[in-house]
Protein backbone atom coordinates (compact mmCIF):
# COMPACT_ATOMS: atom_id res chain seq x y z
CA UNK A 1 0.00 0.00 0.00
CA UNK A 2 1.71 3.44 -1.00
CA UNK A 3 0.62 7.03 0.75
CA UNK A 4 -1.84 7.91 -1.92
CA UNK A 5 -2.07 11.49 -2.83
CA UNK A 6 -5.43 11.69 -3.99
CA UNK A 7 -6.79 10.74 -1.05
CA UNK A 8 -4.67 12.95 1.34
CA UNK A 9 -4.40 15.83 -1.54
CA UNK A 10 -8.18 16.74 -0.57
CA UNK A 11 -7.82 16.87 2.98
CA UNK A 12 -4.31 18.67 2.77
CA UNK A 13 -4.17 22.27 4.20
CA UNK A 14 -1.33 24.54 3.10
CA UNK A 15 1.90 24.52 5.74
CA UNK A 16 0.29 28.02 5.96
CA UNK A 17 -2.69 27.46 8.22
CA UNK A 18 -0.51 25.01 10.68
CA UNK A 19 2.28 27.90 11.07
CA UNK A 20 1.85 31.02 12.55
CA UNK A 21 5.50 32.08 12.11
CA UNK A 22 8.12 31.91 8.96
CA UNK A 23 11.09 30.73 10.19
CA UNK A 24 13.91 33.37 10.79
CA UNK A 25 17.02 34.35 8.38
CA UNK A 26 19.53 33.78 11.51
CA UNK A 27 17.99 30.22 11.56
CA UNK A 28 18.72 29.21 7.26
CA UNK A 29 22.38 31.02 7.64
CA UNK A 30 22.73 29.10 10.05
CA UNK A 31 21.80 25.94 8.84
CA UNK A 32 23.42 26.63 4.91
CA UNK A 33 26.95 27.34 6.98
CA UNK A 34 26.76 23.93 9.08
CA UNK A 35 25.57 21.43 6.25
CA UNK A 36 27.14 18.31 8.19
CA UNK A 37 25.05 18.98 11.24
CA UNK A 38 22.22 19.55 9.81
CA UNK A 39 21.98 16.39 7.80
CA UNK A 40 23.07 14.33 10.92
CA UNK A 41 20.14 15.90 12.78
CA UNK A 42 17.81 15.47 10.14
CA UNK A 43 18.41 11.71 10.00
CA UNK A 44 17.66 11.50 13.91
CA UNK A 45 14.77 13.18 12.89
CA UNK A 46 13.65 11.45 10.39
CA UNK A 47 14.40 8.23 12.58
CA UNK A 48 12.55 10.07 15.45
CA UNK A 49 9.01 10.74 13.11
CA UNK A 50 9.33 7.50 12.13
CA UNK A 51 9.13 6.38 16.06
CA UNK A 52 6.84 8.38 16.77
CA UNK A 53 3.99 7.20 14.44
CA UNK A 54 5.10 3.77 15.27
CA UNK A 55 4.16 4.50 18.77
CA UNK A 56 0.66 6.01 17.88
CA UNK A 57 0.22 2.75 16.04
CA UNK A 58 0.60 0.60 18.93
CA UNK A 59 -1.23 3.27 21.14
CA UNK A 60 -4.26 3.06 19.00
CA UNK A 61 -3.63 -0.51 17.72
CA UNK A 62 -7.69 -1.46 17.44
CA UNK A 63 -8.31 2.69 15.89
CA UNK A 64 -9.70 1.66 12.44
CA UNK A 65 -8.10 3.65 9.73
CA UNK A 66 -5.19 5.09 11.84
CA UNK A 67 -2.64 2.01 11.04
CA UNK A 68 -3.61 1.93 7.15
CA UNK A 69 -2.30 5.34 6.86
CA UNK A 70 0.16 5.69 9.77
CA UNK A 71 2.38 2.20 8.74
CA UNK A 72 2.84 3.75 4.97
CA UNK A 73 4.37 7.00 6.61
CA UNK A 74 6.53 5.47 8.83
CA UNK A 75 8.22 3.48 5.87
CA UNK A 76 8.51 6.75 4.07
CA UNK A 77 10.18 8.57 7.19
CA UNK A 78 12.71 5.43 7.39
CA UNK A 79 13.15 5.50 3.63
CA UNK A 80 13.90 9.35 4.11
CA UNK A 81 16.44 8.03 7.03
CA UNK A 82 18.32 5.73 4.93
CA UNK A 83 18.98 8.92 2.02
CA UNK A 84 19.90 11.31 4.18
CA UNK A 85 22.21 9.08 5.97
CA UNK A 86 23.77 7.76 2.64
CA UNK A 87 24.17 11.33 2.15
CA UNK A 88 26.07 12.23 5.41
CA UNK A 89 28.15 9.07 4.52
CA UNK A 90 29.22 10.14 1.30
CA UNK A 91 30.62 13.23 2.94
CA UNK A 92 32.40 11.41 5.31
CA UNK A 93 29.94 11.81 8.30
CA UNK A 94 28.74 8.49 10.01
CA UNK A 95 25.77 8.04 12.52
CA UNK A 96 26.48 9.62 15.92
CA UNK A 97 24.62 11.23 18.73
CA UNK A 98 24.18 14.51 18.78
CA UNK A 99 21.98 17.07 21.72
CA UNK A 100 18.58 17.13 20.24
CA UNK A 101 17.25 21.01 20.77
CA UNK A 102 14.37 21.47 23.25
CA UNK A 103 11.87 21.58 20.47
CA UNK A 104 10.12 18.18 20.39
CA UNK A 105 10.75 17.95 24.20
CA UNK A 106 8.61 20.97 24.58
CA UNK A 107 5.86 20.89 21.99
CA UNK A 108 5.34 16.98 23.29
CA UNK A 109 4.79 18.72 26.95
CA UNK A 110 1.69 20.18 25.27
CA UNK A 111 -0.13 17.23 24.63
CA UNK A 112 -3.27 16.89 26.90
CA UNK A 113 -2.95 13.52 28.94
CA UNK A 114 -6.52 12.35 29.33
CA UNK A 115 -7.97 11.20 25.78
CA UNK A 116 -9.29 11.74 23.48
CA UNK A 117 -7.61 15.10 23.79
CA UNK A 118 -4.41 13.06 23.90
CA UNK A 119 -5.24 11.94 20.62
CA UNK A 120 -5.73 15.38 18.83
CA UNK A 121 -3.05 16.84 20.19
CA UNK A 122 -0.76 13.81 19.44
CA UNK A 123 -2.01 14.35 16.10
CA UNK A 124 -1.50 18.06 15.78
CA UNK A 125 2.20 17.97 17.22
CA UNK A 126 3.40 15.64 14.83
CA UNK A 127 1.84 18.02 11.87
CA UNK A 128 3.34 20.98 13.16
CA UNK A 129 6.52 19.42 13.10
CA UNK A 130 5.94 17.74 9.93
CA UNK A 131 5.08 21.43 8.76
CA UNK A 132 8.05 23.17 10.07
CA UNK A 133 10.43 20.53 8.51
CA UNK A 134 8.49 21.06 5.56
CA UNK A 135 8.93 24.63 5.38
CA UNK A 136 12.86 24.44 6.58
CA UNK A 137 13.15 21.95 3.92
CA UNK A 138 11.47 24.28 1.33
CA UNK A 139 13.98 27.01 2.58
CA UNK A 140 17.06 25.08 1.74
CA UNK A 141 15.66 23.77 -1.33
CA UNK A 142 15.94 26.94 -2.34
CA UNK A 143 18.68 28.77 -0.75
CA UNK A 144 21.59 26.32 0.28
CA UNK A 145 24.66 26.72 -2.22
CA UNK A 146 25.14 22.98 -2.29
CA UNK A 147 23.52 21.96 -5.67
CA UNK A 148 23.25 17.92 -3.92
CA UNK A 149 21.54 19.38 -0.91
CA UNK A 150 19.05 21.29 -2.81
CA UNK A 151 17.90 18.29 -4.86
CA UNK A 152 18.15 15.78 -1.50
CA UNK A 153 15.36 18.64 -0.14
CA UNK A 154 13.48 19.36 -3.18
CA UNK A 155 12.96 15.59 -3.20
CA UNK A 156 11.97 14.97 0.12
CA UNK A 157 9.73 17.92 0.50
CA UNK A 158 6.96 16.02 -1.93
CA UNK A 159 6.67 13.42 0.40
CA UNK A 160 6.90 15.99 3.61
CA UNK A 161 3.58 18.30 2.55
CA UNK A 162 1.73 14.85 2.53
CA UNK A 163 2.89 13.95 5.85
CA UNK A 164 1.23 17.12 7.93
CA UNK A 165 -1.73 16.05 4.99
CA UNK A 166 -2.15 12.58 6.50
CA UNK A 167 -2.03 14.30 10.52
CA UNK A 168 -4.61 16.94 9.17
CA UNK A 169 -7.04 14.02 7.92
CA UNK A 170 -6.94 11.87 10.99
CA UNK A 171 -7.67 14.39 12.84
CA UNK A 172 -10.27 15.71 10.96
CA UNK A 173 -11.85 12.38 10.39
CA UNK A 174 -11.66 11.95 14.29
CA UNK A 175 -12.82 15.42 15.76
CA UNK A 176 -14.77 18.50 15.30
CA UNK A 177 -13.46 21.19 13.33
CA UNK A 178 -13.78 23.69 15.03
CA UNK A 179 -11.70 21.89 17.76
CA UNK A 180 -9.36 20.83 15.76
CA UNK A 181 -8.68 25.04 14.49
CA UNK A 182 -8.88 26.29 17.98
CA UNK A 183 -6.45 23.55 19.08
CA UNK A 184 -4.03 23.68 16.42
CA UNK A 185 -4.12 27.96 16.47
CA UNK A 186 -2.86 26.87 20.43
CA UNK A 187 -0.56 24.69 19.67
CA UNK A 188 0.74 26.52 16.52
CA UNK A 189 1.51 29.41 19.04
CA UNK A 190 3.49 27.84 21.25
CA UNK A 191 5.48 26.28 18.30
CA UNK A 192 6.22 29.41 17.00
CA UNK A 193 7.36 30.44 20.96
CA UNK A 194 9.69 27.62 21.02
CA UNK A 195 11.38 28.55 17.56
CA UNK A 196 11.29 32.33 18.58
CA UNK A 197 14.69 32.13 20.06
CA UNK A 198 17.74 30.70 17.86
CA UNK A 199 19.22 27.65 19.27
CA UNK A 200 22.71 27.85 19.81
CA UNK A 201 23.39 24.80 17.87
CA UNK A 202 22.43 24.26 14.02
CA UNK A 203 19.70 22.13 14.14
CA UNK A 204 16.48 20.98 11.58
CA UNK A 205 14.42 22.46 14.79
CA UNK A 206 16.87 24.99 16.44
CA UNK B 1 17.89 1.35 0.05
CA UNK B 2 16.97 -2.32 -0.40
CA UNK B 3 17.73 -5.17 2.01
CA UNK B 4 20.36 -7.02 -0.15
CA UNK B 5 20.03 -10.58 -0.73
CA UNK B 6 23.53 -11.06 -1.85
CA UNK B 7 24.57 -9.60 1.36
CA UNK B 8 22.69 -11.02 4.01
CA UNK B 9 22.66 -14.56 2.06
CA UNK B 10 26.37 -15.14 2.58
CA UNK B 11 25.84 -15.04 6.20
CA UNK B 12 21.89 -16.67 6.31
CA UNK B 13 22.06 -19.72 8.32
CA UNK B 14 19.42 -21.48 8.05
CA UNK B 15 16.67 -21.95 10.08
CA UNK B 16 17.55 -25.25 11.43
CA UNK B 17 20.16 -23.57 12.91
CA UNK B 18 18.55 -21.63 14.54
CA UNK B 19 15.62 -24.10 15.89
CA UNK B 20 15.90 -27.13 18.30
CA UNK B 21 12.37 -27.98 17.53
CA UNK B 22 9.70 -28.28 14.97
CA UNK B 23 6.23 -27.24 15.20
CA UNK B 24 3.58 -29.71 16.24
CA UNK B 25 0.79 -30.95 14.11
CA UNK B 26 -1.80 -29.57 16.81
CA UNK B 27 -0.25 -26.05 16.48
CA UNK B 28 -0.62 -26.72 12.48
CA UNK B 29 -4.48 -28.13 13.28
CA UNK B 30 -5.06 -25.11 15.64
CA UNK B 31 -3.76 -22.43 13.39
CA UNK B 32 -5.69 -24.29 10.11
CA UNK B 33 -8.94 -24.40 11.84
CA UNK B 34 -8.52 -20.46 12.88
CA UNK B 35 -7.42 -18.47 9.99
CA UNK B 36 -9.20 -14.95 11.26
CA UNK B 37 -7.16 -15.03 14.58
CA UNK B 38 -4.05 -16.45 12.76
CA UNK B 39 -4.45 -13.24 10.48
CA UNK B 40 -5.10 -10.80 12.97
CA UNK B 41 -2.68 -11.94 15.56
CA UNK B 42 0.22 -12.17 12.55
CA UNK B 43 -0.89 -8.25 12.08
CA UNK B 44 0.04 -7.84 15.35
CA UNK B 45 3.23 -9.83 15.06
CA UNK B 46 4.75 -7.90 12.31
CA UNK B 47 3.89 -4.49 13.66
CA UNK B 48 5.67 -5.80 16.93
CA UNK B 49 8.47 -7.15 14.97
CA UNK B 50 8.94 -3.55 13.42
CA UNK B 51 8.86 -1.68 16.76
CA UNK B 52 11.23 -4.01 18.32
CA UNK B 53 13.81 -3.25 15.37
CA UNK B 54 13.03 0.54 15.38
CA UNK B 55 13.48 0.07 19.32
CA UNK B 56 17.13 -0.94 18.81
CA UNK B 57 17.67 1.71 16.18
CA UNK B 58 17.22 4.14 18.84
CA UNK B 59 19.00 2.23 21.29
CA UNK B 60 21.78 1.90 19.51
CA UNK B 61 21.64 5.22 17.35
CA UNK B 62 25.13 5.59 16.87
CA UNK B 63 26.26 2.02 16.22
CA UNK B 64 27.96 1.74 12.62
CA UNK B 65 26.09 0.07 10.40
CA UNK B 66 23.47 -1.28 12.40
CA UNK B 67 20.34 1.25 11.58
CA UNK B 68 21.60 0.33 7.71
CA UNK B 69 20.22 -3.02 7.80
CA UNK B 70 17.40 -2.23 10.38
CA UNK B 71 16.02 0.42 8.62
CA UNK B 72 15.00 -1.70 5.29
CA UNK B 73 13.97 -4.17 7.79
CA UNK B 74 11.44 -1.85 9.64
CA UNK B 75 9.98 -1.26 6.12
CA UNK B 76 9.50 -4.93 5.18
CA UNK B 77 7.88 -5.39 8.58
CA UNK B 78 5.41 -2.91 8.16
CA UNK B 79 4.82 -3.82 4.07
CA UNK B 80 3.89 -7.03 5.53
CA UNK B 81 1.10 -5.94 8.47
CA UNK B 82 -0.26 -4.05 5.59
CA UNK B 83 -0.86 -7.03 3.40
CA UNK B 84 -2.18 -9.00 6.31
CA UNK B 85 -4.76 -6.21 7.54
CA UNK B 86 -5.84 -5.74 4.06
CA UNK B 87 -6.68 -9.29 3.39
CA UNK B 88 -7.78 -9.75 7.05
CA UNK B 89 -10.28 -6.39 5.78
CA UNK B 90 -11.23 -7.99 3.14
CA UNK B 91 -12.87 -11.18 4.78
CA UNK B 92 -14.65 -8.98 6.95
CA UNK B 93 -12.00 -8.88 9.58
CA UNK B 94 -10.73 -5.83 11.53
CA UNK B 95 -7.60 -4.73 13.54
CA UNK B 96 -8.49 -4.87 17.27
CA UNK B 97 -6.61 -6.15 20.44
CA UNK B 98 -5.89 -9.92 20.84
CA UNK B 99 -4.25 -11.17 24.12
CA UNK B 100 -0.60 -11.92 23.26
CA UNK B 101 0.61 -15.60 24.22
CA UNK B 102 3.33 -15.60 26.36
CA UNK B 103 6.08 -16.19 23.86
CA UNK B 104 7.42 -13.05 23.30
CA UNK B 105 7.40 -11.75 26.72
CA UNK B 106 9.12 -15.20 27.98
CA UNK B 107 11.61 -14.98 25.49
CA UNK B 108 12.45 -11.49 25.96
CA UNK B 109 12.88 -12.05 30.02
CA UNK B 110 16.22 -14.32 28.67
CA UNK B 111 18.16 -10.89 27.50
CA UNK B 112 20.52 -10.18 29.48
CA UNK B 113 20.99 -6.54 31.17
CA UNK B 114 24.21 -5.67 30.87
CA UNK B 115 26.13 -4.87 27.77
CA UNK B 116 27.39 -6.10 25.50
CA UNK B 117 25.41 -8.98 26.32
CA UNK B 118 22.12 -7.47 26.21
CA UNK B 119 22.81 -6.41 22.44
CA UNK B 120 24.00 -9.94 21.49
CA UNK B 121 20.81 -11.33 23.28
CA UNK B 122 18.36 -8.94 21.65
CA UNK B 123 19.60 -10.57 18.00
CA UNK B 124 19.43 -13.89 18.73
CA UNK B 125 16.20 -13.67 20.49
CA UNK B 126 14.54 -11.61 17.02
CA UNK B 127 16.21 -13.84 14.90
CA UNK B 128 14.32 -16.84 16.72
CA UNK B 129 11.49 -15.37 16.90
CA UNK B 130 12.09 -14.60 12.56
CA UNK B 131 13.06 -17.98 12.60
CA UNK B 132 10.11 -19.31 14.21
CA UNK B 133 7.56 -17.44 12.12
CA UNK B 134 9.49 -18.36 8.95
CA UNK B 135 9.11 -22.15 9.77
CA UNK B 136 5.37 -21.36 10.77
CA UNK B 137 4.39 -19.68 7.51
CA UNK B 138 6.27 -22.49 5.94
CA UNK B 139 3.83 -24.95 7.22
CA UNK B 140 1.05 -23.07 6.58
CA UNK B 141 2.12 -21.94 2.51
CA UNK B 142 2.19 -25.94 2.46
CA UNK B 143 -0.78 -27.14 4.31
CA UNK B 144 -3.55 -24.30 4.69
CA UNK B 145 -6.93 -25.32 2.85
CA UNK B 146 -7.20 -22.16 1.74
CA UNK B 147 -5.63 -20.93 -1.65
CA UNK B 148 -5.09 -16.96 -1.04
CA UNK B 149 -3.64 -18.08 2.17
CA UNK B 150 -1.05 -20.65 1.14
CA UNK B 151 -0.27 -17.88 -1.58
CA UNK B 152 -0.01 -14.96 0.82
CA UNK B 153 2.58 -16.96 3.14
CA UNK B 154 4.43 -18.21 0.05
CA UNK B 155 5.00 -14.56 -0.68
CA UNK B 156 5.90 -13.40 2.57
CA UNK B 157 8.34 -15.97 3.30
CA UNK B 158 10.77 -14.88 1.10
CA UNK B 159 11.19 -12.18 3.16
CA UNK B 160 11.30 -13.59 6.35
CA UNK B 161 14.09 -15.84 6.06
CA UNK B 162 16.51 -12.86 4.96
CA UNK B 163 15.19 -11.58 8.19
CA UNK B 164 16.70 -14.09 10.52
CA UNK B 165 20.05 -13.37 8.28
CA UNK B 166 20.13 -10.04 9.17
CA UNK B 167 20.02 -10.40 12.89
CA UNK B 168 22.78 -13.19 12.14
CA UNK B 169 24.97 -10.85 10.32
CA UNK B 170 24.55 -7.94 13.02
CA UNK B 171 25.41 -10.45 15.88
CA UNK B 172 28.52 -12.09 13.74
CA UNK B 173 30.04 -8.73 12.45
CA UNK B 174 30.31 -7.72 16.68
CA UNK B 175 30.71 -10.87 18.30
CA UNK B 176 32.68 -14.03 18.74
CA UNK B 177 31.33 -17.63 17.00
CA UNK B 178 31.50 -19.37 19.70
CA UNK B 179 29.83 -17.20 21.92
CA UNK B 180 27.21 -16.45 19.59
CA UNK B 181 26.46 -20.37 19.14
CA UNK B 182 26.82 -21.26 22.71
CA UNK B 183 24.58 -18.50 23.20
CA UNK B 184 21.91 -19.05 20.44
CA UNK B 185 21.46 -22.94 21.51
CA UNK B 186 20.95 -21.44 25.11
CA UNK B 187 18.27 -19.12 24.24
CA UNK B 188 16.71 -21.86 21.39
CA UNK B 189 16.43 -24.29 24.28
CA UNK B 190 14.29 -21.80 26.03
CA UNK B 191 12.51 -20.85 22.81
CA UNK B 192 11.28 -24.83 22.35
CA UNK B 193 10.75 -24.96 25.97
CA UNK B 194 7.94 -22.09 25.64
CA UNK B 195 6.25 -23.81 22.75
CA UNK B 196 6.29 -27.40 24.00
CA UNK B 197 3.06 -27.00 25.47
CA UNK B 198 0.03 -25.49 22.84
CA UNK B 199 -1.24 -22.42 23.73
CA UNK B 200 -4.85 -22.22 24.54
CA UNK B 201 -5.83 -19.48 21.79
CA UNK B 202 -4.68 -19.77 18.07
CA UNK B 203 -1.54 -17.88 17.48
CA UNK B 204 1.59 -17.34 15.08
CA UNK B 205 3.08 -17.94 18.22
CA UNK B 206 0.96 -20.02 20.68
Amino acid sequence: MRIEDSKVRNSTISKNRWLVSRSSDSWLKQAICNPMDILLDHAHCERKAAGVALQLMFRYAAEQGLSEVLSPLVREELEHFEMVLEILKSRGGEMKLLPAPPYGELLAKNIRKPEPERMLDSFLVSGLIEARSHERMSLLAIHSNDFELRNLYSHLLKSEAKHFGIYWKLSEERFDKDQITIRLRELAKVESQILSKLHPYPRMHS
